[in-house]
């Protein structure tokens, strides 16, 4: 039993309660944290109580949300009457610390854009067009009455800049440019949010982004590349895989590459592979060879060998599929 | 004698006349050709002959916007009766082989945002403000009754996102994303012009980046750091120094760094050097005690040393700048 809502809904709804608990998902980005606290402060701003609660750490590019929060509108877990969850698809991605709020009946309202959502929310204000959270929380924060002020654009800033790739990625859209214009005009610092969250580098992932770098290698004529990041490499440098992410395109963005891959050893061995292609060529049919899969252009899976015996394999499946004659799997 | 003209007056200027010539600056950027090139189809959607002069070739990223023109609205320099000049600061910038624009009442508008404009034309729409001169084009364009189509956009489109560094610069504005969010309106496929200006890059350009990157050095307990592109680099990669302007940032943007510098050698040796620097340090001071300078966040000298003399003397001054004991000079 899940009720679909519409914006005007939700808001209604939202006015209606009190002492209210805002829910973003583990491993949190920019979108699920901006979401969460920019309803958090609208919530504070209309003198209701309320809270973000989330299974991990906000990351340290992003602790700028939480700063000058009204402590005497937060409340704690127990405290709470109605529970929300922001940019959570699936329960299971609130993470284990969290598991009561799994339990069926235990999310009153989930506001949400990914398509995949289970619907497990009592009530459910869905918009899988929508680029960002954020844009559907900005609808829902206007429709409550709030004005938009500093601290609450700063976070739907965030949301819709992260999901985006700062306005580079195809999912951008003139309703992520128009939202954001109008956030601009309330002068909030949005230049230092690009710069924590798209220009600074820590050292160690800059350390491990030159040595991985290092091995890009080219195949099938030069329209293969894979990158591939060692456990080794993570040691010496003092990062994480996390930072590497960005890397994941870099193969993929080299002119005449049609398959970019990178290759991320695992502590307990055996590589991460992430297969990233151009139009004519289908990565799920590749990694589906090795029991992975995903979408056509992106899909990942996994191969317990050494770097030389996983590249070589690739290099197979590279050579075929851009030959043409490997199965095609659906998504 | 320059008239300064308002955007009314200058579209009511265009509309009177015809066979315009537009020119375009030297080593063409995405703003100065964005702008050429909407100015060029908005004419010629009115019905006048127009083309677009430029003393070097459009680069191969941005070639799309001459496709598909009115050739039969094309006109050559010899049959021009009005001269235009978007994005050109100074009458230096059309570079040598457009000479005969640089006399005196050669130009008889400009359209521009710099404002350092040496008002070498006789009629002048300056707007210093604007983040990209395709934002004073797009009010121009407008005012003229042209209804922006999806080839005028991307034009438009191309000049607002490379000028802002696809809205991650701080000069990016409100009204840069307003602007957007209604050129995005009329469907043209923005996201093959984000991939082509700021996700592919060339074997060459990747290859020249990674041995750039093995360069990076840090001194000063770590606040300071320098990377060095040399010409023996160059011929290795195929790269040109071109194709590493985007590293320029890269050792100022990482955690910790106050001064960043890259050091890239010239044919004729020694070393032009970049520097950035953090709020609390003076890039035009450090680079004036080498005769350089520029401005008090991003200046440049030159360094006829070899490379090892040439790390020596800037972290020299690098330790004093951050010490506090470097004379201060202004901009």
């Amino acid at each position: 039993m899940c009720n679909q809502l519409t914006v005007q809904q939700t808001a209604q709804l939202l006015l209606e309660r009190d002492r209210i608990l805002i829910l973003s998902h583990q491993s949190p980005d920019g979108d699920t944290i901006g979401s969460g606290y920019a309803l958090c402060r609208a919530l504070h701003q209309l003198g209701k109580r309320a809270a973000v609660l989330c299974a991990d750490a906000i990351p340290w590019r992003m602790t700028f949300v939480a700063s000058g929060m009204k402590e005497a509108l937060w409340l704690t877990p127990e405290q709470a009457e109605y529970v929300v969850a922001v940019d959570i698809a699936d329960v299971k991605l609130m993470g284990s610390a969290l598991s009561q709020y799994q339990q069926p009946g235990a999310v009153d309202l989930c506001i949400d854009h990914h398509p995949s959502n289970t619907r497990y929310a009592r009530d459910l204000l869905l918009c899988p067009k929508e680029a960002a959270a954020c844009q559907i929380l900005y609808d829902v924060i206007t429709a409550m009455g709030v004005s938009i002020d500093q601290k609450i654009a700063q976070c739907l800033y965030l949301g819709i800049a992260t999901d985006t790739g700062c306005f580079r990625y195809s999912n951008t859209q003139s309703r992520s440019h128009e939202i954001v214009s109008k956030l601009m005009e309330t002068g909030f610092d949005w230049y230092s949010i690009n710069y924590r969250m798209f220009e600074l580098k820590t050292k160690a992932q800059m350390d491990l982004e030159r040595r991985a770098l290092q091995t890009l290698h080219f195949c099938c004529d030069g329209k293969a590349a894979m990158i591939a990041v060692t456990q080794e490499m993570l040691s010496q440098s003092g990062a994480t895989m996390d930072d590497v992410e960005g890397i994941t395109a870099t193969a993929r963005n080299l002119e005449g590459v049609e398959i970019g891959a990178t290759l991320k050893e695992r502590p307990e061995g055996g590589f991460k592979i992430s297969v990233r292609t151009s139009e004519s060529v289908d990565a799920s049919a590749i990694c589906a060879v090795f029991g992975g899969g995903g979408h056509i252009r992106a899909s990942g899976c996994l191969i317990r060998e050494p770097l030389e015996k996983a590249i070589r394999l690739l290099e197979e499946r590279f050579a075929a599929a851009l030959a043409g004659t490997l199965p095609v799997f659906t998504d």
